[in-house]
């Protein structure tokens, strides 16, 4: 790809990002009988809502704080702090997003966790609870050693687009998978394309692209913090 | 990541390459009664086979070729034609994976293209389809002005990895709702995990593995060819 700023691409990002929460909420609330806490098919419709955004557009943001050109210059403390606290508000979401559909799931005896969607999603949550609890332990406590900063960060690294990447998959197959529950011959069959279908179908293919843009901002030298192997890059929350 | 060697990688790769070859093909065979081209759900069965194989793994190939460190000295031509004959196989295989759908969707008065799986699959195709002929274009005729081949390079470069991307998601999006055709009250349900479930799922986890990694040792710099942005890089097929 040829060379763009990264700030105008981020507010690109972010209006994709909006956009793959408000359909979400549009696609819940217009077509799926909208909200509640109760056990029913409404609190099950915070499930997604609470996914993409934790999972996929909250996470991106998180993992791309080190790639705004301003957190180059100055201590990294700030953009560590940053970068924990957003990745813990999606851990957040992303457990009540679990909370919704276990919920939905009990009270109608329905089974949990058999398909290939619940295993992508399961691994995406797994992964990320370690990424976030190694991350704390080895970047911001004072007390864990530089070889072990050293040795982590591109692990670290790598899992962070892996898990992006999971939560993709989970996305997009639970998508499809719920359509296929929801539109029946009961309603108007998916295989019809009604309204609900074509906007869920779209909702799917603009995860797709905010994610993948996403990794491939990741992916983009240019783009990488230049001090990024400096000791300074390993400098804990209390020095 | 810590640094590996790309040989025992690709080693490794091979592997789950194969393995998600020979699993889907079980899977089809074991549990889905097996292979025709008769239009029924046995020539269905080729749709995910063909697809795996060319979409997926061969494909995954084809775009490492450049990786392989003996690429990195002497001309590039014949890399370039591996390269161009390899992504050429998997096309084939790519259709002849639509043909086995649409017929079989033909022949039992199935709608086409109305699911998120159906989408990204086409767009997959279409991407890959626009890929190939613009690489060969580009890279490969004569005429071609090095001013175009330094253009597109990187867009290529980035299309290649978007193409695997959006083929994973299809696969795994495909797999899920095939699991949720075949796997109902009428046999046993998905939601009680039979052993094709179990199988099946972990072919999907496969395939997300495989492609990753495709996608990772991608974007390692040290794995790339390090003249990859000289002249000698655009040598077009008649020189």
């Amino acid at each position: 790809m040829p060379v763009f700023q990264f700030l105008p691409f981020s507010a690109l990002l972010g209006t994709l990002g909006f956009l793959c929460v408000l359909f979400t909420g549009f696609w819940a609330q217009h077509w799926r009988g909208g909200f509640a806490w109760d056990g029913s098919t409404k609190m099950f419709n915070w499930h997604p809502v609470f996914m993409v955004t934790g999972m996929v557009v909250l996470y991106g943001a998180a993992v791309l704080v080190y790639r705004v050109p301003i957190s180059w210059t100055g201590p990294k403390l700030p953009w560590k702090l940053l970068h924990a606290v957003l990745t813990l508000a999606a851990f957040v979401l992303v457990v009540l997003g679990l909370v919704a559909v276990f919920k939905f799931h009990s009270t109608n005896s329905i089974a949990n966790m058999y398909s290939l969607h619940s295993w992508l999603g399961l691994a995406a949550v797994l992964f990320f609870s370690c990424q976030w609890f190694m991350g704390f332990s080895a970047f911001l406590l004072p007390w864990s050693p530089t070889w072990l900063r050293v040795l982590y960060k591109p692990i670290h690294v790598f899992f962070g687009s892996t898990i992006l990447a999971l939560a993709m998959a989970a996305s997009i197959s639970g998508i499809n998978e719920k359509l296929f529950f929801s539109l029946t011959n009961e309603t108007v069959p998916y295989a019809q394309l009604p309204p609900e279908a074509w906007f869920a179908n779209s909702l799917g293919m603009l995860i797709l692209v905010f994610g993948l843009l996403v990794l491939w901002a990741l992916a983009t030298p240019a783009w990488k913090r230049p001090d990024s192997e400096s000791l300074e890059a390993h400098q804990p929350l209390l020095h």
